[in-house]
């Protein structure tokens, strides 16, 4: 791809190229507008060699664009603090609001191709890699980002000369990391390993620059993004396809159905196994600390079905510093800006550390559907798309565990009124409570459909029977000491 | 204060305690709604020797309320980015929403002796740490914050036994760090750095629990949050006063009325002075970055009196690795349920970097004095806050430069109808522009009682004439220029 290269003659002359170039800038700045009316959120990521003018680039390109329609990411900032977490993280939690554009100075093509070459990825990684990049832009892509590729190329010889005119001044030789001039010294292996990385996440596809051709890189980066604005706000939203991907079901593939809500525990057995159950994740966490494991936990369950009670016992015997709870409400504005799974993007663990969350990513395909919050095509792709969150988190060596704390329907209406009836219970009980309580049958179905439809082998559903909380307690937390032991004992 | 706190005897036997105990955190979890109804958010910061059993400690504390009212803070988590930021920005970073409560797994004291401890305070920086901690702590009371402090004491004797308990089993090990083994190591020397920190940083008082008295700790923790939560709650919002700490004034001391806004530059002198001032702010920031300064740009200014455009000027120089540019609207509810200033505070630059506002804190003293939108007392104390947090960015080593981008009501009225009379501009402006228009004699009150009030010795004002836009860009990049240059001359 950039072997081959050449920027085709345009046939204009310097004057030429510069007026062509005011046009389209003054074209793109008056795009600006109609594009945050569109909502189109827009990542132009800008890849290329070291040295190659990258930054430079992108300054000309936001130099009149006003602030409140952009921002810049830089790979280097970005991954300050990134080392614990997935690949893909630092890009997802990176990424802009409807009608907002995210310029970035390098991203996942520099990220793959450095730790690539690097010597960090066999067979197995570069493939997941390859795969988290890809998902990663077909989900924005179906969650309406528009995605612009560049590729700055330039010659070895161009390379070498920048980058000795900026060692040359200490105020910039800080410019010139390590790595760039690796990149000099093993051009050729950078070359190979930017096509084929390149080759295999083309995705929308690349544009290439030719930073040998100074004069022509803005020029060519302008009206690329001026055309592709202009088509994408005339097409208007993007119609994502429902499509699924095959992920190996968990077996047993948990059903309400078979489900027995008459199980219980007596209250001598109750207290010795929680305390038992305590020390042992306690110790567990541990371990999962020094082994550096993630573990995420995710609570779903029917109103009042006693969610908080066995999250509080499941919390009590972790350290406080290595495990977080996170209460999901309704997203707020800057949350529902942004693709779907972003806040939760943003909160999962640091590795070694614990997120256990009170309701989860999965309200989209709950709530959100039943009181048509999303719209359909949303909340139907949205299963795969969780589906390749969870996978994504799995092949990071994250431990995944997911709860529906489970009961009937007498038992929720003896709940809500002994919450109804008691001071200090009351404002646990709302009237919207009691609206979703009407729509039983249609959670029912939504509950069912997604167990069946998100219960993988890697991220499986367990159904925590909780007409006895107690049961449900120690139920839950047998499923996490075990789920623990399994993951402290691999590698 | 810690060598001779010895727990009263409070007459009660084991049960009675655990009794009681049982009671005091019924009420604490029968406070938490009222709490959010009063909207008091809380900080509980438990301090203490290592290995004393402050996790556990905060774990109890937790086991009984719902992660939608806590969440829990620890100071090895939140200072693992933070060594490019001010001391107070973790603890800044992590307050709570009104209504909810914050643990805190150890805070400001833990991390000022461990600092002093290790040789890192002269004399002025450990005067200035105290200094931090009484403002963010006044600060905190004031915005109606409620600060519980507790430090668990415990002898030498008990912290080895439990650390040699820990160091025992390899899962446990790695919660004694080296630092722990320290303070054992060198008790007496701890012992006088917490006494004398304590003694320094008072406010409100701490509480000193017995940690040699284990069955105690937990009792005591109960009896005082539920005790003091109960009594703020009674007490309603605490009534700040106004105060002033005086700051040295900038000389001169910017003023409107001895602004000429006639100030007018040729089009060839622009053109000439643009591209040389962007050379040497691209290179002086290459500087600044090298030294590791953090700078802070703030760009105030009437309604279409071009900031925007000056702002594009500055940043087009700027090496997007090192700078943001942050536009500031009216806030998110998130950021309204929290201190006015904490949306900023989490947004200043790692050293070395570049912030630059588009609006800013001052937002407060301005469209929110005018608008109504904050009480009588809170704008007015807030100059005071301001210069408190200006002082703090400038004592960590920022350069604080501020803009009031300036025209005249004539000329406001032609932007303005321009801005109607052309398509593309349309955006830029709304009936609230034309409203705030109407109110231009409280917005010229208002930003004269600003330039007065917090234009510092350490963060000045400077007024931009910008009748003529071009001018205007000049001024504003000579000035930050001129700062950039002193400032990479220092030490």
């Amino acid at each position: 791809m950039l072997k081959d290269f050449s920027r085709p003659d345009d046939g204009l002359n310097k004057d030429e190229r510069k007026a062509a170039k005011k046009e389209y800038q003054k074209q793109l700045v008056s795009l600006l507008q109609p594009l945050k009316e569109a909502k189109i959120p827009v990542i132009i990521l800008v890849e290329g060699w070291a040295s190659s003018g990258k930054g430079s680039l992108i300054n000309e390109l936001i130099s009149e664009i006003d602030p409140r329609f952009c921002s810049v990411f830089s790979l280097d900032k970005a991954l300050y603090d990134c080392d614990r977490y997935p690949f893909i993280y630092p890009f997802f939690k990176a990424i802009p609001e409807a009608g907002k554009m995210l310029f970035m100075d390098s991203g996942w093509l520099m990220r793959a191709v450095n730790e690539d070459i690097a010597g960090k990825y066999d067979k197995k990684t570069r493939a997941a890699r390859i795969q988290s990049i890809r998902l990663f832009e077909r989900q924005l892509k179906n969650n309406g980002y528009l995605v612009i590729k560049f590729f700055v190329n330039c010659s070895r010889k161009t390379q070498l000369e920048t980058q000795e005119r900026l060692l040359a001044d200490k105020n910039t030789e800080w410019r010139v990391t390590r790595a760039d001039i690796l990149q000099n010294d093993n051009y050729k292996n950078y070359q190979d390993a930017f096509d084929s990385w390149m080759e295999s996440t083309k995705g929308t596809g690349w544009h290439i620059l030719d930073g040998d051709n100074r004069g022509t890189v803005s020029y060519d980066a302008f009206k690329i993004i001026a055309d592709t604005l202009s088509r994408a706000i005339a097409d208007g939203k993007y119609d994502a396809p429902e499509y699924e991907e095959s992920f190996s079901p968990s077996d047993p593939l948990p059903s309400l159905d078979k489900c027995d809500l008459s199980v219980c525990i007596d209250d001598t057995t109750y207290k010795k196994e929680l305390k038992k159950l305590q020390k042992e994740i306690s110790e567990l966490h541990d371990i999962i600390y020094r082994k550096k494991i993630p573990v995420v936990i995710c609570y779903e369950g029917w109103d009042a079905a006693g969610k908080g009670g066995n999250i509080r016992r499941l919390a009590k015997p972790l350290d406080p510093r290595g495990f977080d709870t996170y209460p999901i409400a309704s997203p707020e504005p800057h949350e529902k800006a942004r693709h779907h799974l972003w806040r939760f993007w943003t909160k999962i663990p640091r590795s070694g550390h614990v997120a256990i969350f009170d309701r989860t990513w999965y309200g989209r395909v709950m709530v959100e559907r039943i009181e048509g919050f999303c719209s359909e095509n949303e909340w139907r792709r949205c299963y795969n798309e969780i589906n390749e969150f969870e996978k994504e988190l799995s092949d990071w060596g994250a431990v995944i565990i997911k709860f529906w704390i489970h009961i009937d329907k007498d038992t929720q209406l003896a709940r809500f009124n002994d919450r109804q009836n008691t001071p200090e219970k009351q404002w646990k009980i709302t009237d919207e409570d009691w609206r979703n309580r009407e729509k039983w049958p249609q959670y029912e179905q939504a509950v069912s459909d997604m167990l069946k439809k998100t219960s993988t082998e890697f991220a499986p559903w367990h159904i925590i029977e909780s007409v006895d909380k107690k049961y449900a307690r120690i139920k839950a937390l047998r499923i996490v000491r075990d789920a623990l032991k399994r993951a402290s004992k691999d590698d």
